[in-house]
């Protein structure tokens, strides 16, 4: 990025400019405050993908009726161990920091929590929820199913989303291991990357129209698809993912998940799972963070290609960008900063630049 | 498979085999049972690499004392919804069956199961534990670590195992769809045809002895590792399932799982963890499965490349097999053959052909 055009934004200051805007489109505080929360927490953390990039079509949805700015989500069954919460169309966030606590408050009893979020929508970055769990010092996992974009292995047609899953671990002097990812080989920010650049991409990256692996950005990006994560295997996961989420929580499923961008006065019925499980069920928790530790140095410690500079752990980069982030800013392009200042001159909020 | 030099044998007369073999090794009845059920499971689901192929190093093992043959898995801490046994240093799959069943009990209680194993050995095809929650109906997980064979993401040296996770979900018209992955890219046999072939492989399959992606299986095969499935994500797939056996087990984790060939006398002190959840506490069972057949329907309906014959869910391949086998037999190839009658001549026991 032109260092020249971009723009630092404090992370406080666009936190409240998002929450402002969740407030004039309806939102109570306590869900504005979530929701602007979660934003601002992907920035931090260097998925710019989840964070304030989305606030434009959050608001669309929201004023157009797709997302219910009004919503009460409620429990709607529950055990000792689980739960199922209806989110009542709202943003997906609050049904899914709902979720978490109640998945956190049931492994407190029982060792387990798990919960489920049907009639949801869009819940950004899954590792927010995942990470909750860390100072109840339970280990956590957050899954969504989103809209159709990929085929099943050997399909050229869009039936499953680019479910992501987010697992969360403490330890004790090294870094909590965070992994979120999603069951796709790659994001097609990467691929429009490889057209700009005119490069190649792997065979493992997307299909063209025709269902075939293709090399070639353009061809990929020419109503292709998104490859699952090595074929089969990422294929299955996603699937899996699907039936745990939108099926078991009785929400929408495959092509019945409406996209985020496609039709903002639809309700997505994307479901959420989240659990939690009490790490001292099973053995002291300074052991296991110890144990932890000691894997996450055996990671650091493996003797690596010439070609790499350093080993992360998941989690690793994104807890780096955040320190920076939180002490310098949240950068903004040019384009970014342009939608964020129409939006806030529409809702009648400063912007925070 | 060259067919004038194919054997097939009935399974029943195969597992009865194995399962004299195991008792002959010091096995009870019912253990040896048990383990026979596994390996016979494996053959007749086309998984030959977890099937009657490992008698022979189990058997090693038993006789070395790596193995405890007179092994009493034990529990030994349990809440309402989860549990840790302890493996006694025998055979995987008498405690891994142990724990699924104990996992499935406490689901049936409080809607979710949650049972670790520690201290065991090589617990074979994962699938076999999760299918067990299919007639329960519930969905059942199984996963383990292993001994290590893959680096993280830009290593090159093995400090994760290629460590698998299987996911088995009832259905109702349609089949049950069961998901047995490891997360290695793909499995060292494909390598080696390669090799047979004088094929190059893909770059996202192995790593040369330097740490860097090959298309040459000859360099792969020389100190080579295969590398984690779609390369980071796989990774940090691997180093989680390591984290929830091995570390919360209280058991070896990454480079202290040992091998299951390496030193025959010698406990691999791998760790397992089972898990169930019961479908009816989320929507009606009935419900549940006509969605899942209504997924499938949708995966396999889906439009395919013209290169692909029909579309596959996970475990339908394997399903095809096992009733192929059961009708006409497990297929043994000439040396297999000759290592099990040696085997049931050391032991005294007939072959079954």
């Amino acid at each position: 990025m032109n260092k020249a055009e971009s723009l630092r934004v404090p992370a406080e200051s666009l936190r409240e400019f998002c929450c402002a805007c969740f407030e004039k489109l309806g939102l109570g505080p306590a869900h504005a405050n979530i929701t602007a929360d979660h934003l601002i927490f992907a920035n931090l953390r260097g998925v710019d993908s989840h964070g304030v990039i989305r606030l434009k079509v959050y608001a669309e949805r929201l004023r157009a009726g797709g997302t219910n700015a009004r919503a009460q989500p409620q429990v709607v069954r529950q055990g000792e161990a689980e739960a199922l919460i209806d989110a009542d169309n709202g943003v997906g966030q609050v049904p899914a920091v709902q979720a978490m606590k109640l998945a956190i408050a049931k492994a407190k009893k029982v060792g387990v929590g798990l919960v489920g979020v049907r009639n949801s929508n869009h819940f950004g970055a899954a590792a927010f929820y995942a990470m909750m769990a860390l100072e109840e010092k339970m280990i956590g996992f957050a899954a969504t199913n989103s809209g159709p974009t990929m085929a099943p292995a050997g399909g050229r047609e869009a039936r499953l989303g680019n479910n992501p899953l987010a697992i969360a671990i403490p330890a004790r002097k090294r870094l909590p291991i965070v992994l979120d990812m999603a069951t796709g080989a790659v994001a097609w920010g990467k691929i429009f990357m490889a057209q700009q650049e005119k490069k190649k991409i792997p065979l493992s990256w997307a299909l063209d129209k025709n269902g075939l692996p293709t090399d070639d950005p353009d061809k990929a990006a020419d109503k292709g698809l998104i490859q699952p994560l090595g074929g089969y295997k990422g294929y299955g996961l996603s699937l899996v993912i699907d039936i745990f989420t939108g099926i078991l929580c009785g929400s929408a499923f495959s092509v019945q998940v409406k996209s985020l961008y496609r039709n903002v006065a639809q309700s997505s019925h994307c479901a959420h799972m989240c659990a939690a499980v009490r790490i001292d069920r099973f053995m002291p928790f300074a052991q296991f963070c110890r144990r932890v530790d000691e894997i996450i140095d055996l990671m650091h410690s493996c003797p690596h290609a010439s070609s790499v500079e350093r080993i992360y752990v998941p989690g690793e980069i994104e807890h780096e960008t955040q320190q920076r982030r939180l002490a310098r800013g949240i950068p903004l392009n040019p384009v970014l900063k342009k939608e964020l200042a129409a939006l806030g001159d529409e809702l009648d909020v400063s912007p925070p630049f």
